[in-house]
C-alpha cells in the first residue's frame, strides 16, 4: 500500500508513511563517517577527547581543530563535516557574547546548547542563517555553569540530551560501551582523562600520539591540552 | 480513475482525491513512534505523566525533558520529535509572556493553545517562524485560568480537543482505553496521579523508576515532581 | 488527445484541459468527509445546527467546537478541517473589528463573507496571510444587519451564495432534500430549530444530546444555546 | 519531432512548440462550463443579460451575482469561476475610483478594462495582486463616458476587444450566430432587452423567470433591474 | 550522446546542447500564427500596415488595435499575443515619458527599441516588471527624431534590428519577398503606403477594407489613418 | 558507476559526477553558432573586426551592431547571443562611468572585463542584476590605459584571458590558426587591420564589403571605422 | 535497499543515505581537471607555484593569473574553475580590508582562510553573497601574521586545513608524494623554490619556462616573481 522506503527520502524535509524523516537520518549517517571523540563529565570538570586523522604528515596537526572553545566556561568536541560544525560554532560564540553583553553573565551551557540545536533544526526554511540541508555533524557540548560541569550531546535532529559520558563518530559503538563500563561518577579528573584516551586508542587504528588527538576540559575554564601534557596522559595508558 | 493512495502523499502540503493530507497524517504517524504520556484533569488540577526512555545510562535522565513549562499557569508533556516540540513550547512561553507584558493578566490556557496550533498550522509557508513539514509532535497542554483546571490535546494538523484524560504516544491506544474506565470527574489529584502512573507502568516495557518517568502537576500552579515525589507515587501503586 | 483526469489533480493550483481546478474539488471532498451542519434563515433570525462527533467520552464536548461567533451579529457553522476553520475565522473577527473602528458600525454580513472568501481564494500564492492550498472547509454564517438576517454558504473555492437554509458536511445530501421539503419562509425561530435537529437527528447515527450536537442563532444577536437550551428544543422533537 | 501537445500543457506559462501557451486555453475552456451572458450596445445605452442558474430552491436568486457594478458608469457581465471574477471586479473599482480621487473625472470605460486585463495577464509572477493561475473568468464590460456606450469582452490571456453584441460562457456559440442575425447599430434600448432575452432562452433550458434571469443597463448610468423590471422584459417575450 | 531535441525545450530559459534556447525559439513560433504587419522607411518618414482579423462582424473593428502610439514621434505595429504587446507599449511609452520629463526632450527611437527589448529579455527573472516566460509578440516600431526617420524590427528573444522595411506574421515569408522586389530608398511615403497595402493584399484571404487593415505613418509625427484615409489608399491599389 | 552525461545537464548550475558545468559549456555552445569576431594587439593600439550576416537587404547594416563602445578608451566585439552581449556592455559602461564619478579617472581595462564578468558569473542566482541562465555571448574587450593597449578574451563561463590576438564565433578555429601563424608583436595597427580582414575574409561565404564587416580600433580612443574607411582597409587585401 | 548512489547525486545540497554530499564531492573533481599548484612553508616564509597552461601562443602569460594577492601579508594559488576563485578571493581581500579598517591591523592568515571558506560552505542558500552551486575550486593560501609564516589548504567543502606542504590540481597525488619524501622543517625559502619548481617539472608535460609557470612567496609580505626571478629558480634545476 505504500510506496518502499526510498521514494521518501530525497525530500529535504518531508515524513514518510510511518512518520520518519529521511534526510536528517542520512546525516546522521555523516556522522558515523566521522572520527572519534568522547567526553566524561566528573565533579571536578569535563573531559573531552578526539581521534584527529592526519591523513598526511605534511598537515599541520594543530589545524585538524576537533575540539574548539564556545566561551571561557564552553567546549566542544565534533563528529561530521568540520564546516559544518564551526558554523554551529560561530553561531553559539556570537549567542554566548551576545548573552555577557545584555545580562553582564556567562549563559547558560544548556540555553548555549539550545541556541546551537535551534539553528540545526532550521534548516531547509530559507532564512539567512539556516543552512537548506541538515548540518552533517554531531557535538559533544562540555561546560561548566552555577549547576556546575555538564556535557551535552547534540544530533543533525537538533535534539540534545545531558549525559555523563558520550562517544560520537565511527566508533561510538565500542567506546560508548567501554565508557558504560568504566564510568561511575566519583572518576577525578585524571581517571576521565586517562579513561578517555584508553577508549580512543582501542577505537583508533595507529598508534595514539600527541599529533593523532586532541584532549580539552572544562574544569571550570576551557583548556586545550598543549602536546606535552596529551604526552603526559598517554603516559599514564 | 484516481492515482493510488500512494500519488499523493509526497507533496508537503496537497489534498488527495478524497480530500486528504497525506503529509500530516504522516506526521500523526511520527508520534506513534514516541513515547507515551498521560493527562488527567480533577477539579483540584492536572496531573501529566510521560515515559522517557533513557537509551543509555550514561544520560543524565533530568535531560530527557519530555515535560515543559509554558508559563507559571500552564504546563505540556509532549509525544514525538522533541526538537519540534521545543520550537512550539518556546513560541507558546514568547506568546505567553506578551500576553502578561500587553494585558497585566497570565494568558488563557485555551489562547495559549490556539497560538500554539497556529503555528503548527502554517507549515510550508516559508514565513520566518513556520516550518517547511508539519511538526511532528502531540502535546497535552495542562493549565489552571479563571475557568479553573483545564487539559488540551494537540496534534501535527494543528487541531486541538479539551478533554478529561488522554494519552498520546506509541502507548495511547491501551491506555486511552486504562483512562475511559478508570476515569471520573470526582478523582482527587493523589488519585489521578496514581491511575496515570498505573496505566504507563502497563505500556512501558521496563520497570517505573523515578528515572524513566517524569510527573508534573497544575494545581493551580505548575510544578514538576523531584525523583522523590515520584518515588512516592510508586509506592502507592 | 489529452491526458487522463488524473494527470492533472497535483499542481496546486493549474486548470485540467477541461478547465477544472482538481485540487479545489478535492478540497470540496474533504468537506464531505466532514460532520453535517444545517442552517435556516426565518423572520426573526438565522439557526444553525451541527453534529459534534465527540470520539471519546473523556473528550469535553464543549471544545469540539463546530459554531463561532464572527461578530456579536454573525456566527458560523463549520464542516471540514476544524484548524483551517479557525483561520478563516479569525481573519473575518480580524476584519470585522477593524470594520467597526474605521466606520463606528458593524460590518454587513456580505462585507464579512467576502473578506473571509478572499482569503479562501488566494491558496497558493505565498503571502503572509495565504495557505499554500486551499482551505479544506465549508461554512454556513449566519447573521443580522440592515437587510435583516441572512445566512450564507462558502465552499474551498472562494466562492459564496446566499440561501434561505442550506446543509454542508457528509450528511448534507439527504438533508438538503429534507430542507426542501420542510423549509418555507414563514418559519417561527422555534419551528427552524426543531426542523433542523430533526434533519440532523435523521443524518446522525448516534442518539441526539445536548453532547453531540451544538444549536446557535442570530436573532438579531449571536448566541450559542447551553445544553439545557439544547434539551428543550431536543424535547420538542 | 515535438513532443506531442500533452506534454506542454501543465506549465503554468509556458510556450508549447507551436507558440502556444495551454494553461491560457484551458482556463479559456472553464468558460465553455459557464453559464450564458450577452451583451449588446445601442445609441441609448448598453444592455447586459445573464443566465443565473440557481441550483436549489433555497439559494436566494439575487446572491447569484453574475452582473456587478464596477462603478457608476461601467457595469460587467460574467462567465466562469465567480470568485475569480470578484477579484478581477474588486481591483477595477479600485482602480476607477483611484482615478476620479487623482484626475477628479471618472475612468474612461477602455482604461478601466485596460486595468482589469493588465492583472489578468500578469498571472503566475507571485506578485501580492497578480494570481498564480490564469484567472479562469470572461467578462463582458459595459459603460459609457465621453465617447458614448461602449461594450468590450475579456478573455483568460488578457485581451480584450470592442464589440457591437457577444455572448460568452456554454451557449454563446448559439447565441452569437442569433446575434449576428438580429443586431443592428438602430436597435432601440427596448429592442436591445427583447433580443438579448430572447436568444437566453433559446440556450436555456428552464423556462426564463425573474429568478434565472438578471438583466442590467449602462444607460448611462449602471442599472440592475428588479424582479418587476425582469419581468416586464420577459412579457415582452 | 545527447537527448533528443525534445527533453531540452520546456525549461523556461535553458541551453540545450546545441546552445539554443527552446523557449525563446517556440515564442517566435507565436508569431508566425499572428496575423501579418509591414512596415517601409522612406525619406519622407515610415508607414506601417497591418491585416486585423476582424473574426466577427459584431466586433468594433477600431478596437482591434494592432498598430499603437507609443509618444508623439515613435509607433509600432505587432504581430502575435496582444496582450503581451501591450504591456511592452506602455512600458516604452512610460520610459519615454520619464525621458521626456527628465531631460526636456523626446527619447530617441533607438533608447526606447532598447529599453522595450530590455524588458523582453528579462523574462524568467521573477522581478516586478518582468514576465514569467518570453514575451510572444513582435514589433515593428516606427519613429522619427534627429537621426530622421527609422524602423526597428524586434522578436522575443528581445534583439532588435534597424531596417529599412519589414514584414512580420503569418504571411512574412512571402511578403518580405516583395518587399525585397519593390523597395528602394527613393520611394515616397505614398508609393510606400501604396506597397504595403497591395502586399498586404496578396498574403489576405478576404477583400482588403477599411474595416480589416489598419495604416499609420511616422511623418515626423504619428499618424493612424481614419477610415477614409485607407480607403483612399486602397483606391490607389 | 554514474549516469550518463546526458543526466546532468539541464540543472541549470550543477556539476557532473566529471565536475563539469554543462549549462555553462552549452552556452559556449551557443558562440559556435555566431558570427566570426577577430582582435589584435600592437603597440599602436587595438583593431576589432567582425563579420555581420546581414540577412536581408532591406537591413540596415549600421544596426547590426557587434562592435560596441563600452567606455571612449574601451570597446568590444562580440559573439553569440546580441540581446545578452547588450546587457553586458551597459552593466560594463556604468561601471565605468560609476569608477569615472567617483575616482575622476577612466576605469582601467581589466577592472571592467572584471565587472563584466562578475556579472556573467552570477546567473541562476535570482538577485536583480543576474541572469537565470549563464549569458550566451563571449567578447573581445580592447582598450587602452595606463598600461599601454590591451585585449581581453571573455566566455559565458565568466572567465577572461589577456591575448595579442584571439577570433571567436563560428570561424575562430580557422581564424585562431591563421593568427598565430600571422600575428607579431611589432605589427603596426595598419597591418593589423589588413590582417583582420584578409583571415575574416577567409572564413565568411560571401564577398566582403563594408555592409557586412565592421572594424573598429582602440588608439588610444575608442573609433569605428567609416563605411569608407572599412572600404579603404579592403582595398588594401 | 537504498537506491543506487547515482539517485542522490543532482540535489544541490542533499545527504545521499551513507550521509554523503555528491555535488560537493563533483566540485571536488572539478579540481581533478585543473592545473597543479604547490605550496611548501620554511621558517623564513611560504612559497607558492603554479603551472600556467598557456594554450595559446597569443595568450598573455601574465593574464592566467593562477596565484593572486589578497593583502599585502597574504597571498593564494588554485585550481579549478579560476572565476570561482576570482570571487573566493575578491570578498578574502574585502574582508582584510575591512578588518584593517575597524581593528588598526592585519586580519590573521586564519581568520581570512576561515572568512573565504564560510562563503564557500554557504552555497545554495539564495542570499546575495553565495553561489547557487558549491565553488568549483581549491586554493593554497599562503600568509605571514604574528604567528609567523603559514600556509593553508582549502576545498569546496568549506573545510580547510592548515599543512607544511601541499599540491594541488591533476598532479596533485604524484607531487604529495614527492612532498613528503623532500620536505622537512629547516629548508631555507631558496631550496623550497627549488623543490616547488622541480616537482612541478616533472608532472608538467612541457618544458618549464618563465610563460607557462608562475612562482610567489610571502616572506613577510606577498611578491610575484617576474619572469628573469622566475629564470634563476629554473636555472638552478
Amino acid at each position: 500500500m505504500f510506496l518502499t522506503r526510498t521514494e521518501y527520502d530525497r525530500g529535504v524535509n518531508t515524513f514518510s508513511p510511518e512518520g520518519r524523516l529521511f534526510q536528517v537520518e542520512y546525516a546522521i549517517e555523516a556522522i558515523k563517517l566521522g572520527s572519534t571523540a568522547i567526553g566524561l563529565k566528573t565533579k571536578e570538570g569535563v573531559v573531552l577527547a578526539v581521534e584527529k586523522r592526519v591523513t598526511s604528515p605534511l598537515l599541520e596537526p594543530s589545524s585538524v581543530e576537533k575540539i574548539m572553545e564556545i566561551d571561557e566556561h564552553i567546549g566542544c568536541a565534533m563528529s561530521g563535516l568540520i564546516a559544518d560544525a564551526r558554523t554551529l560554532v560561530e553561531h553559539a560564540r556570537v549567542e554566548s557574547q551576545n548573552h555577557r553583553f545584555s545580562y553582564g553573565e556567562p549563559m547558560s551551557v544548556e540555553s548555549t546548547t539550545q541556541a546551537l540545536c535551534d539553528l540545526a533544526l532550521r534548516f531547509g526554511e530559507g532564512d539567512e542563517e539556516s543552512m537548506s540541508r541538515p548540518f552533517g555533524v554531531s557535538l559533544l557540548i562540555a561546560g561548566h555553569d552555577e549547576n556546575g560541569p555538564s556535557l551535552y550531546h547534540t544530533d543533525p535532529s537538533g535534539t540534545f540530551w545531558q549525559c555523563n559520558a558520550k562517544a560520537i563518530g565511527s566508533g561510538s559503538e565500542g567506546a560508548d560501551s567501554s565508557l558504560q563500563e568504566q564510568y561511575n561518577k566519583d572518576l577525578t579528573l585524571q581517571e576521565a582523562e586517562t579513561i578517555a584516551l584508553s577508549i580512543l586508542k582501542q577505537v583508533m587504528e595507529e598508534k595514539v600520539t600527541p599529533n593523532n588527538v586532541d584532549i580539552a576540559k572544562v574544569a571550570p575554564t576551557y583548556h586545550l591540552y598543549s602536546p606535552s601534557e596529551v604526552e603526559a596522559v598517554i603516559a599514564r595508558l
